[in-house]
């Protein structure tokens, strides 16, 4: 997805919430606000937006000399969905369909996420797990999901946040997780998962999981490390959560499930929802354009 | 009142939301967009919002080649607001206390304000003449402004917007108005009021009717005409509309009643209020700090 004319109020007001958010200097929060002012001038439109969220958060850090400002902030949701996951488990277990209910959660977990909200509270956690198990998912279906998962040999799981990995955990319970590889980003970029969180998630346990090599609030390839972009390859499907994963891949020619809630409104443009909607989406083409001919075929 | 670093994304949206609204153009709107980035970040947080307001809108008239973008919009608020006159004038001679009624009538007309709102619906004008009625009015009362135009022998009422100054003339007619000079901008900025708009109102029949020689779209004092700022400087109140207004003359120690409606967080934050207050704001010292050092003495 290319960065959108309205992106750039959304850059300075993230930039600014990030600032405030670690720490009451003023003086930081204006060196912040200014440099992303003057690098989002000369911003260049058709790169995705996690390239300007990754030069805001390296300024941040770099202004706060702190390698992982967001550490505490990440500890906190992690052990959050830790104390919901078994009661989550339960669910799944007692539900009618468990893949569908383990997608639902996942994506519930998807708002977890500081690059949106500055502030999120617990009650807005549990407001959202128990929307997800009354909305319809958007585009496609639970079966579409299935098929592609079923019909790959070599997934890899893109996660996004810290926390909402708990959530992802419970997905991967879900599926054939021989086939499953789990990744986390290289290293720390506002509150997104990196290998410490999928070890506190116990996704360690189940599952390989690699890092991308990268710093981005998303995973833009270029910037990838050489080994994750040989396994990017290599998939056969990826299953890619969160909106930085959606703004960095939707342009990619790759079999790609994209499972995220649109949080903010460009992006639910973008995909052609509302904001707030369950979005579980297939990218084309491959496996999933298969899937999603086949199901065409079968309708008409 | 100062820029606060978060109107930095203000002015971000209002220039991308008037560029969109001009012209359907996007190279317009990124140069609008880039070089709004740009002077933002180099921006002086001392001086008041309408600086940047000003520059935001020179450029866009400079791109789009044309003097008064809006000039379409500023005529189709004045007939709106004509075609509201009349029931506004019955309502006001109906009503118990005729000041107070137009007073928030006039409160009520700053909705027609298209620095914040980039798209009106007339509905949302209707919605608020009718708040206006039951809304209290923050902080001061209506007879801290009854008191404050008494004592006062020379009143400068500083307009705001087109379609609003219809509004403002229901007040000027419950004013002594032999006191009166109504104030337009120098030249056209934004959707605000100019001498063209104050002969729609009918305003030049009642009193005499000034311009302030700037673009800007509030009083900045160093960049209005000398003839203005010597009429500032010889009256005893001023009447200062409109969030522009108040941005800029805040902190200018004179006697100011400030009438707004306090429609942007920011603004709201200074002032102590709530979004969507009715602003009835004295400003000291002077006349205006006897009134209220005399409503103490009374109430203590």
């Amino acid at each position: 997805m290319r960065t959108y004319f309205d992106c750039a109020q959304c850059f300075v007001r993230q930039a600014l919430d990030a600032a405030r958010l670690l720490t009451d200097d003023e003086a930081i929060h204006e060196k912040v606000l200014r440099k992303v002012l003057s690098e989002s001038s000369e911003m260049d439109f058709y790169k995705s937006p996690p390239v300007m969220g990754q030069r805001i958060h390296r300024l941040i850090r770099e202004l706060l000399g702190n390698d992982d400002p967001y550490r505490q902030i990440k500890d906190r949701s992690n052990r959050l969905a830790m104390k919901l996951y078994p009661e989550l488990k339960k669910k799944i277990e007692q539900s009618s369909d468990l893949l569908e209910t383990a997608v639902r959660f996942a994506i519930a977990g998807n708002i977890i996420d500081l690059g949106v909200n500055s502030q999120l509270d617990e009650s807005i956690i549990y407001k959202t797990i128990e929307d997800s198990m009354k909305s319809a998912l958007f585009p496609n279906t639970i079966n579409d999901f299935r098929n592609a998962v079923d019909q790959a040999t070599d997934i890899l799981y893109l996660g996004d946040n810290a926390g909402e990995i708990v959530f992802d955990r419970l997905l991967i319970e879900q599926l054939p997780y021989e086939k499953v590889t789990f990744v986390v980003r290289g290293s720390p970029v506002i509150n997104d998962a990196t290998l410490v969180d999928a070890r506190f998630a116990g996704i360690t346990d189940i599952v390989e999981v690699i890092d991308n090599g990268s710093d981005a609030p998303g995973t833009i390839l270029e910037d990838c490390s050489p080994a994750f972009c040989a396994r990017f390859e290599k998939a056969d499907l990826i299953i890619a959560k969160g909106q930085g994963n959606y703004e960095s891949l939707s342009d990619i020619k790759k079999n790609i499930l994209f499972v995220l809630m649109a949080k903010c409104p460009v992006i639910a443009r973008d995909i052609g929802c509302d904001v707030g909607s369950f979005v579980l989406k297939i990218g084309l083409p491959g496996i999933a354009e298969e899937v999603n001919n086949r199901k065409y075929a079968e309708t008409t």
